[in-house]
């Protein structure tokens, strides 16, 4: 599905119309891009020749995973914290997040020497809490989404004067965000595209005036999952309906910046929406082709390229990979399921008399194929075998799809009956 | 353990007396950069703020995980290829690899018209044979090790005329490894130490060469795994005692190179021996801290450094991550393991009368405690729990040791057994 020309009459765009339209104009960015110099990471931009082979394009992702705290929030945080006054530093901040924009804020605030309280929902990942704790936040643990901890961070600023960190609209965060732009374009003047991922909208409201100012014919294109494509909702003002589990909860956001939405509209060209299926796809592909961990949210490009190979063909293209702070356990089940996807690990039942010996024969089949078992399973309830019979679930590694039929057929000709699950 | 005080006389070394010395020196080096610019990927040279805090250094990671076939190798099979006379060309070549020399023969010799064949042992990861075949090579399986599959590649290079492909013991494959060490110098010209690999040599020899002329201040220090010692073994004079199965097969290699020996045993400062469990360790830390994809033997310079910190405390140390082939279905169980290691993954076994009502009071402990529980299983029968009790296993996620006891002391104040399994 795609959101399609909604673009802004602003293709070509000065930094005087930019203030007249916009929070930020260009010369914030140059600001911001001051303030972080020296502190934060200059990312990698990277040439991907698997990603340039797979998609037709020439693919360059610039590595925000590899950014402090394994995001690009770490920019607009320290841009935000550092516009502080004496007083406000004294007071501390709060933030609410559910993860990476925690993090962000946690980290530069320790550095800082400002105190920070970090509100975060019920059921966020034990790995993000304790990092966010690591990096030096009191952690409040609140609410059942991110909105419920907003308000209830919102109550705690009002309370106890602290400063309220917003996510993304703020035009701090988002001149922060936007730093992201002027290096991939140093590093790479030819980009013809950058694909970004679009939550709240910050990263990709900054990236497209630092990109529109600096290469004007440069197109700026969002991604929005399939569940929150509440950016391209509002754009086309159709009634906000978002919502679900997501791979992509880094940019599962249900209402858009009202600062940043004016500037996607005008400037970016259009939003590519992605399903989970897709995400998943990208973070396996990103993780075994390109050898990046990369988020839900971080692959969504990835996923977006692929999509859309054919408007992107012969391009030079810039993903924004735009962090890597995944659960580990998130991942192995990510790369176990694109196994199964692609065929490679394969789960078999076969239906065997009780004795050994068939068990056997069945294991020789394998074995000669050259497959690994990789687990076994005996049900002799569950599915009710023939009596005196039992099945036996394994699970293989294969070749392809070829190669299990091969190993079916097989085993099929010992009188083995033999089924896919 | 240390090798320790090898180091030969030649920390400042001239062109001229590396070439009364070694098969090469720094021209050719010089020579294959000019063969493999614009073919191959400048791999990225990226800091990492994590493993500075983890280590005391300063650590850049030249990243040749991200190189075209996913590691290293790529460099000096090209620079090997780019030497045949066009007769050569005519009649193939031949390797012997079960991982990512096959890769590197095999996409280049595709790219130039040269048909090759690649003999991989039996047991090599489908999806590294896959990667083979569809990079272009023929593959051949044959024998149960490395060793038994180069027999197999010299006869077939004997009787058909192909030029066998090696995968350290040559010069001009020791050149092109050399060569990322030109970039990580010119790129970041103030490291002190570098840490490389090593298997056969190759790549830790030709960058010990380029590094030692370029800056002969800079110091290299190798890493082998604990099983697969055979380098400082034989600088050491010791017998050859290696094998088993280790998480690093790319730098398993029984018998060092002996173009490879003198280069390293005169310019390296000493060898760095990382065992099974740091190897795992470091894998899981450059994928969750650094988010970067590190095949076993791609993670030992992490490894390396994590266990001599003080070593390399305040230096600037580059490590090379060679490469980052490794099996997804290995990941995610190197992942798993690490969870559990760090007490953020824990599994607990309650016994429970026969009846739902204990088992709800269990899950209401583990949940109130913002605990997931990621599996159930219940036990009748193995283990023999008390008549009319049966055990139930769960697997939860925990913050850490306190927290799993907090749980634990929750659940045992309801008058229910438990235990960690």
């Amino acid at each position: 599905m795609l959101v399609g020309a909604f673009q802004g009459p602003y293709t070509i765009i000065s930094g005087m119309e930019m203030s007249e339209k916009f929070v930020i104009n260009d010369a914030d960015i140059v600001a911001a891009r001051k303030v972080i110099e020296g502190v934060l990471i200059r990312t990698p931009i990277t040439f991907s020749n698997s990603l340039s082979r797979l998609s037709g394009s020439t693919v360059f992702l610039k590595l925000e995973n590899f950014q402090i705290t394994g995001s690009f929030k770490a920019r607009g945080s320290l841009n935000r914290l550092m516009q502080l006054t004496p007083e406000q530093r004294k007071l501390g901040v709060v933030a609410a997040s559910a993860g990476n924009h925690a993090q962000g804020v946690a980290y530069h605030a320790a550095r800082l020497g400002i105190e920070s309280k970090v509100v975060m929902p019920n059921g966020t990942p034990f790995i993000k809490l304790a990092k966010t704790k690591a990096y030096g936040a009191e952690v409040i643990v609140y609410g059942n989404n991110v909105d419920e901890s907003k308000v209830h961070a919102l109550e705690l600023a009002a309370a106890h004067g602290y400063t309220m960190i917003q996510p993304f609209d703020d035009p701090y965060i988002i001149a922060g965000q936007g730093t992201i732009a002027y290096e991939m374009l140093e590093d790479q003047p030819d980009l013809d595209v950058i694909l970004v991922p679009i939550g709240g909208g910050g990263v990709c409201a900054g990236i497209a005036i630092a990109a529109k100012a600096l290469k004007p014919t440069l197109k700026i294109y969002g991604v929005e999952s399939a569940k929150y494509p509440s950016m391209s909702q509002a754009i086309r003002g159709e009634p906000n309906e978002v919502g679900g589990n997501t791979l992509a909860e880094g940019i599962a956001i249900k209402h858009p910046g009202q600062m940043t939405l004016p500037i996607i509209k005008a400037l970016v060209e259009d939003i590519i929406i992605v399903e989970e299926e897709e995400i998943a796809q990208a973070i396996f592909i990103l993780h075994e082709n390109v050898k990046v961990v990369a988020e839900g949210a971080g692959a969504v490009p990835v996923a977006a390229l692929l999509k859309e190979k054919e408007r992107f063909a012969g391009l030079k293209v810039g993903l924004v990979i735009c962090g890597g702070n995944i659960d580990p356990r998130l991942t192995s089940n990510v790369l176990l399921q694109g196994l199964i996807k692609q065929h490679k690990l394969a789960h078999i039942r076969v239906c065997l008399k009780e004795s050994p010996a068939e068990m056997s024969e069945v294991i020789t089949v394998i074995s000669n194929h050259g497959s690994t078992i990789t687990d076994a399973k005996y049900d002799h309830y569950q599915d009710l075998p023939p009596l005196k019979h039992l099945f036996v679930d394994f699970e293989i590694e294969v070749l392809d799809r070829t190669h299990l039929a091969e190993i079916m057929k097989d085993i099929s000709d010992l009188g083995i009956s033999v089924q896919t699950i």
